[in-house]
């Protein structure tokens, strides 16, 4: 099995790009990523994306994405595990050129979710749950967030201010991100006066949809010498019952300390190494969850690391260092690769003021349904 | 890389199956792969399936499969190129088995259309097609392939009738297939009175849609020593513009040539060599224009392949041996799989009457949209 290198990277802002259609934005991150590799063309495209079949009448993706790109003849295909499509994605095309099936790839990450009615939006984001004991009782996702973080709040006796710190970091990072969907300070104040969503989820413990294009360039590390490299050094993926209530235990994410367990196990690091962790907070519960699965907490101490300032970026584990989910944005099934995008951008030493000092080796985590699938990558600087 | 095995095949009757879910389906045939691999378990699941977001409400589906057939914690994977999303999921498979990162995944084709309105299935397989510029003009699915078949009758002066061995061959065959969905032996003359449908393209024309799953069971080969064995010999994939009029040449389809070739390259044959012939008789139409570009025949020609015999299973390329997507069914993005299952069949000797001699090379092609995205695999039976 041939090691990855990643040469190249690109991202559209995230927005709502009423002007553009998904084409339009597949184009523009295929063409940046392209020149920031310093390539023509590729001989694959996987696009991770999660909603063109209920939101764009686009089921068919990945060839026409790959023609309109100027990537006529490539291996084209779409990947789909809802909001950890991006990286399903990455890891298909990562096993591709891992395989020595092809030389070179591009991981597409994309999702146009604006233009629609949010009643829509709502109800394709539900398609992520499961259709027949979930979404059949009338849950939504957020409500589904939402009944995790009130069990975990009751289970060891933190209130709800104490999550602010997650957002309040997050936004403060995106501030430095010119991708990111909302340049907006906030404060614990804010936080907790910002509109109710589903209790005890509020407007500034939720991400914000989008639409965005984010894109990868994935070659065989031995072709490129002389001078540093990134690569995928751990790569691993895991599933949880799909239905929240399945689990014996709803408060610890399985999946997420499988695959991290595997991805540190590939890499040969242990969670004292990562220099940075990009999470995925799609609800400031999960940033705990996460943490707390990853190792980097005791159970039911995620929210710890917030209060105690260890997920700044000059702290012990720096997270969502442009904005995370919750300000930079989430256009679902791209987010992995934004998440990617990232990191690469931290071991380039690229991220002005929300720069992790040295950032050596790096990590991101994304999770399709309430932890349903999750897939950890670890990148290092070498 | 590692060269891959098929350790064992399962798969559902396609049918309107009203009693079942798509989880039940799914369950049947990977229990089925299971004892038919001697296995209880597998480290990843690639369930190829195109409609489960539109027509069930369902898009995190993999997860949900994993949990339910026993595969619990699997990686689990959806893959979608519309309706050969089956065979890229091979292809996904093949390549995390390939690589070394898994050592051993099961290949799911999945999907369940019959509970829907027919207008909900047309327009959900209209999403293959370019949404802003074939379906946004009204043209459906079947329609683009009436335009062809138009088209090439007109270029090469071939009439209808000429047409009606590919249909009277795969229903035949199909008589001795139990998992087919139609078991109703046609006739030239019942070809020709059949129910207009989009001139030229009759009823018995196109193949039906159905709800039917299907599973393969791969392992690294190295692992299967004495007896015979059924390897991946070739695989490729290639893509072309999505919309049909971007091509500068409907009436050839460069990507099954292109992904065709590779496959013979990899797997050291000419066409001459093959077998047997699983190919995308989505419409008669495509069954000329596949054995044309897989180099059976001259440009112009496939229909004489038919008119001659060649296409019976003891003739010179048999095709549609099992009653192909015309009389098994074509459950769209399981037939991918269906495909293989059915060339697996073929080398195991299984086939009964409609058995090709001794075959010991089987090709399988699957077409995802009017000839986007054509996926090519070649087995061996070693």
């Amino acid at each position: 099995m041939r090691q990855v290198a990643i040469l190249g990277i690109g991202q559209t802002k995230i927005d709502e790009h009423w002007d553009k259609s998904i084409r339009d934005l597949a184009v523009q991150a295929i063409r940046t990523v392209l020149q920031d590799a310093g390539r023509e063309s590729a001989e694959g495209l996987f696009a991770g994306n999660m909603m063109a079949g209920i939101l764009d009448e686009q089921n068919n993706l990945a060839p026409l994405l790959a023609d309109f790109a100027g990537l006529k003849g490539a291996e084209a295909v779409k990947v789909d595990t809802a909001c950890a499509s991006g990286s399903a994605a990455l890891r298909a095309a990562l096993m591709a050129v891992a395989s020595g099936e092809l030389d070179s790839a591009i991981v597409l990450g994309i999702e146009k979710m604006a233009d629609r009615h949010p009643h829509e939006v709502t109800a394709g984001l539900a398609t992520a749950a499961d259709a027949d004991f979930e979404v059949e009782m009338g849950v939504s996702f957020v409500g589904l967030n939402a009944l995790l973080m009130r069990r975990y709040m009751h289970e060891y006796g933190w209130k709800h201010a104490d999550f602010a710190p997650f957002s309040v970091n997050a936004h403060a990072n995106a501030l430095h991100n010119p991708f990111a969907r909302l340049h907006q300070k906030i404060t614990v104040e804010d936080f907790e006066k910002s509109a109710m969503i589903a209790t005890p989820i509020n407007l500034l413990d939720a991400s914000p949809i989008g639409d965005g294009a984010a894109a990868l360039y994935l070659v065989p590390a031995e072709t490129l010498r002389g001078g540093t490299r990134i690569v995928i050094a751990g790569s691993a993926a895991a599933t949880d019952t799909l239905a929240v209530h399945d689990r014996s235990d709803a408060l610890f994410l399985t999946a997420a300390y499988k695959s991290a367990q595997e991805a540190y196990r590939q890499a040969g690091v242990s969670p004292q190494e990562i220099d940075v962790f990009e999470l995925h907070d799609a609800f400031t519960i999960m940033s705990a969850l996460s943490l707390e699965a990853c190792g980097f907490a005791e159970r039911g101490q995620g929210v710890r690391l917030g209060l105690e300032g260890d997920i700044l970026p000059g702290g012990r584990i720096p997270i969502t260092t442009r904005g995370g989910l919750k300000a930079r944005g989430h256009p679902v099934g791209a987010t992995g690769v934004y998440q990617i995008v990232e990191v690469v951008q931290q071991l380039r030493g690229a991220c002005g003021p929300s720069q992790v000092p040295d950032a050596r080796i790096g990590m991101a985590q994304n999770i399709g349904g309430s932890g349903a699938t999750i897939i950890t990558h670890i990148l290092k600087r070498e």
